[in-house]
């Protein structure tokens, strides 16, 4: 088998035709890993993603460098990638300094990170569930005043490791909210990788419910049971056209020591690829990169799909 | 989280209320084992396997000891398991010898293992696909002619590694050619794990315009390029509702060296649960096992629930 596969020649019916990979894995993923990865690196891998096809890349984030060390260079990043036209390249934002590190970085797109939870909340925010919005609020307003786009990250949509079976209602209410206050895309996080399809379709129409419009809402879920490709298929079959992936799974849940992260994105496009739906990536030079970046980290590749490509050819 | 999820409240429409998980670990599982399992093992595994609750266990193979040694003893795994009423105890049979082996042990179920590409049949059987029945037809009546319910597995059903992309025309004419001749299952293997949702969708209904029952219609997926559990959640839409899994992912693929193999019983269960399908599987006694044989063959557990629940409780 090459790194090809024909379109399905049916069974497609009720499929976006076309699906807007969020690819998160130089933000995501290497924020989750534990050796510091130098400047060069990230910019390089960035700059292959783009080459690759992939038509957003969250970039960095412009958090507090003694939180998370491993992004501390995103002024650097932001400055020394070849930004390829049409390209979004996003940059996570936690608060109205960030805003100003993000703008002074030329960054065009942010994005908030809200929990739906109240003990994650409380945990990875310092808020409550209740008032996590007078985080974002004013980080959002200023944003979308400067015509800079904000997309509302959801974590914690499914299940949460303190309070089990998140009530889809309740997530319904953080989305809207982030709606309300001028996000224009929301991404639906399954953080701890324990949701299963049924729960993917109910919360698609409950979102759709409240008013939000399909082309806002974007998914997010994790491999940790196994269930991330399972769960985007019964996404796309809701209606969805926007999906998040790591390019090699990377990134980690740090409340489950799973050996699988993020959904691979190369995992995902080779599904998209056999339902012929389009995404504008190339997966042989997605995959060259996955097993470019594995071999620079020191590590095996981790997703299935490089991994057999690797050794049939 | 427990190892428990709650049903699905909603999105469950369209999949059957109950899925019968043909479980083939102690048989496809262990078959690609590279050293060799004692007979205790096996027993203790399939035993573990009918008290978790594993509907049909496929528990060995009756072949020349030279071609699988891993399997030579299936006579005494037939005669030293303790076989729970109700449960099926499938046994692999490729020729008349092999069913007088598999009668003399006992066994009241048997399979034939069939090629939807003439490449395959050539390399595996030694027949072309167009004379492979030859091969089978007269082990099939006569195993019917004992009462004896015979399944028939069709591998290579949606690609092969010399033929690439298989028409399923082609695969439909090998399934009706096993039924036609008494098969009361099929099981459709995508042997080399490169099939998407589209083409699974496809095949199963091409199977029913062909007449084939859908009760009477299994899939066989591998996780090599990840989409095991998205092609179960096609095939449980297109109506099928039994589904080969192996605990563990026990199994791997011959023609492509990924870590992944067998779609891992604990990912399917997990999926099953979460979507309120009744299985009858305890996932708890299913991960233990798991783990166990893992611990046994002294090996990093291979599936992710398994992985992940060990971590998380």
């Amino acid at each position: 088998m090459g790194s090809r596969q024909s379109p399905a020649l049916v069974g497609a019916a009720n499929l976006p035709s076309s699906v807007r990979i969020w690819e998160v894995g130089p933000r995501d993923g290497l924020q989750n890993e534990q050796q510091i990865i130098d400047t060069d690196h990230k910019v390089a891998f960035i700059d292959r993603l783009s080459a690759a096809g992939l038509p957003v890349i969250e970039a960095t984030s412009f958090v507090r460098a003694d939180r998370i060390p491993q992004l501390a260079d995103g002024a650097q990043v932001m400055s020394r990638i070849a930004r390829k036209p049409g390209v979004r390249y996003p940059v996570l934002v936690p608060n109205d300094r960030g805003l100003d590190a993000a703008v002074a970085a030329d960054a065009r797109d942010i994005a908030v990170f809200a929990s739906a939870t109240n003990t994650f909340a409380e945990r990875n925010l310092g808020r409550t569930l209740a008032n996590q919005m007078e985080m974002f609020t004013p980080v959002v307003q200023r944003a979308v005043g400067l015509d800079i786009p904000v997309r509302g990250y959801i974590s914690m949509c499914f299940g949460d490791p303190w309070e089990g079976k998140v009530d889809p209602r309740q997530v319904v209410d953080v989305c809207r909210q982030l709606v309300d206050v001028g996000c224009g895309d929301i991404s639906v996080g399954d953080t701890i990788g324990v949701a299963t399809p049924g729960q993917v379709g109910e919360l698609i129409g409950l979102l759709v419910d409240s008013g939000i419009g399909l082309g806002s809402i974007g998914v997010h879920f994790h491999d940790t049971y196994g269930q991330a490709l399972a769960n985007t298929l019964a996404a796309l079959q809701a209606g969805v056209s926007t999906v998040d992936a790591s390019t090699g799974g990377l990134g980690g849940c740090p409340y489950a020591e799973s050996a699988t992260g993020n959904l691979a994105t190369e995992d995902l496009v080779w599904m998209l690829d056999g339902l012929g739906i389009q995404t504008g990536v190339d997966l042989g030079a997605l995959v060259a990169t996955s097993t470019w970046l594995a071999r620079e980290l020191g590590r095996p590749v981790a997703s299935r799909v490089a991994q057999a490509l690797r050794t049939s050819t």
